[in-house]
């Protein structure tokens, strides 16, 4: 098959479209510009030149699409934590949704404390009392019974100080990361403290990962058979917990191959980042450091709620992208003003 | 852009042309027939049958190709497990190469027994004579080092029988099925009770199933830093059995869809099967029944290794797939005669 000879140029209306075009262009490739939100700092520049040089076939720093593994934390990377983490004020609202079938719950702590709104008695049951309630609102039901608790959940309810939906409130940068990532050959990997399945409930239609690269805290779970019936039961045993060293752990054990980019926000993350940066070739290691008190929060060294210290210390002394979000980011969540459309 | 007309047929060269692809198109659409070693019995038109029906847009019985999950047992499904475990094998040959560095192993069961190829006395120690082994050969060194070693066994051992490498002992009917099922776009899983890095040390490579896809047993780990110098230890402790009801267990934590496609051997991939089936719209689960004493072992009911008997029961009721590969396939392994190009 042959294509027709292309006409010469002639007409007027034909030279008229040309130089549309020729006006057009600029204005088209400015548009195509991977991370719009993201300012030409330091952090965008060390992004952009690291995929750059990676996927330059051929080029000294070349990695073959295969090993172009990305892995981000969620909470405080991903989307805000702050009051708490949202998976913890889910539980909150789970305890209060369940109380009517738990009647002993209004005299037992730590549920009465919840149920009374009772932040100091609350603050008095501690970590001990918060995986309490954890395994009350997580465990004890089947894997599809807590997916529908927690798209249920997401779908109804809002962040006590933004009042906009929980779903709503993750980096709009961070999302155009995720995309310019995947756009260029990149596998994007959650690798979080969250439980798995509380991610999965949105990742996928939130920042278009599916739940087989979402890694996070597990529960020990039971496949059961009752009468022909199957169901994976959920129990109060943590069989991972996906903090600090056991992300490069879960990592090797899940994924088997060392990522080449990671991100994260705060010490819990470290591991992650110095077993990223550990591998041979170029790579890249990045930090949310939350300085916006204005459009976000702003905290990091003495934080209880993703507290970024050490981490800090070592991407600096790294050289690790640390991106000061008031600074770089023109938008934090995607319903903020677009500043380029004005 | 246009494409020129086409010219009617005129010329006599252009005739013989069109004779020509008339009579060759037949043999094309034969040499693209999918599953070439598997016979046009029940099993093939099963299989055939799932997949056209699966993939076709607007059908009823259409699957979104991110649901088209296929999950496969390793031993004696992808490759030989006869007279033992081929992992065992490797451990049993791994004492022999440490045996070295551990004087103390001459005089301590089990691994005695094996340095002296006493098999009363290794079959007395039993299965923790045999986790002993595991252990010995599989734990307390880093990931990296593990996955040399495997690496080192695969590339310079035979099998005692075949005196093929045991790489060769896969089953070249179901390579086919792999790359079928990829062709249509599925992803391909092992879920094994094998351990989990020992298949990553051939996966890839052997069956075109990449590290992130191959999920199994796991030893507990240990992220470690030397002075700056970061490793992961494996650790003497099992993290998870991925037999049995660990396998529908696993797929949901790792994989967190439920699949669409299953294929066992053995009565520990029966949970894997039943939960795959349980599901809704149109599964396949399939067996390979182990039926060729000739071209590689007969076995099911009554065997130690891969033992088939509850979930040939079960297959044999719910009308699942079971593979008779002595009737069903026209080659074993990969070198086996080609009987279609005799």
């Amino acid at each position: 098959m042959r294509m027709r000879a292309m006409q010469p140029l002639s007409k007027p209306s034909q030279r008229v479209w040309w130089l549309t075009l020729l006006l057009i262009l600029p204005l088209a490739l400015q548009a195509a510009e991977p991370l719009p939100s993201w300012k030409d700092g330091p952090s965008r520049q060390a992004i952009v030149g690291f995929v750059t040089s990676v996927i330059q076939q051929g080029g000294k720093d070349f990695i073959a699409p295969a090993e172009r593994i990305a892995v981000f934390d969620n909470d405080g990377t991903l989307w805000s934590e702050q009051p708490l983490y949202f998976e913890v004020l889910f539980a909150l609202d789970e305890v209060r949704r369940m109380a009517p079938q738990h009647p002993e719950w209004q005299e037992k702590q730590p549920f009465k404390a919840v149920l009374e709104n009772d932040r100091k008695a609350l603050a008095a049951a501690g970590e001990k009392g918060l995986m309490q309630i954890v395994g009350a609102t997580h465990t004890g039901l089947t894997t599809e019974q807590f997916h529908a608790n927690a798209q249920r959940w997401l779908a109804k309810s809002v962040h006590p100080r933004s009042h906009k939906p929980y779903t709503e409130m993750v980096f709009q940068p961070m999302l155009e990361l995720l995309g310019y990532l995947r756009d260029n050959g990149f596998k994007t990997y959650i690798v979080s403290g969250g439980e798995v399945a509380f991610m999965r409930a949105f990742a996928e239609e939130v920042y278009g990962i599916p739940p087989e690269q979402v890694i996070g805290t597990t529960f020990a779970s039971q496949f059961q058979n009752k009468d022909g019936t199957f169901s994976i039961l959920r129990q109060a045993r943590l069989a991972h917990n996906d903090d600090g060293p056991g992300k490069p752990e879960s990592i090797e054990s899940i994924i088997g191959r060392r990522p080449v980019f990671a991100f994260g926000n705060s010490d819990g993350d470290l591991q992650m980042l110095q077993w990223t940066m550990a591998g041979k070739g170029l790579r890249l290691a990045g930090l949310v450091h939350h300085t916006d008190g204005q459009r976000e929060w702003a905290y990091d060294r003495k934080s209880n709620i993703g507290r970024l210290d050490k981490a800090l210390d070592q991407a600096t002394s790294n050289k690790w992208v640390v991106v000061d979000m008031a600074e770089e980011w023109t938008r934090v969540y995607p319903g903020d003003p677009d500043p380029s459309h004005p």
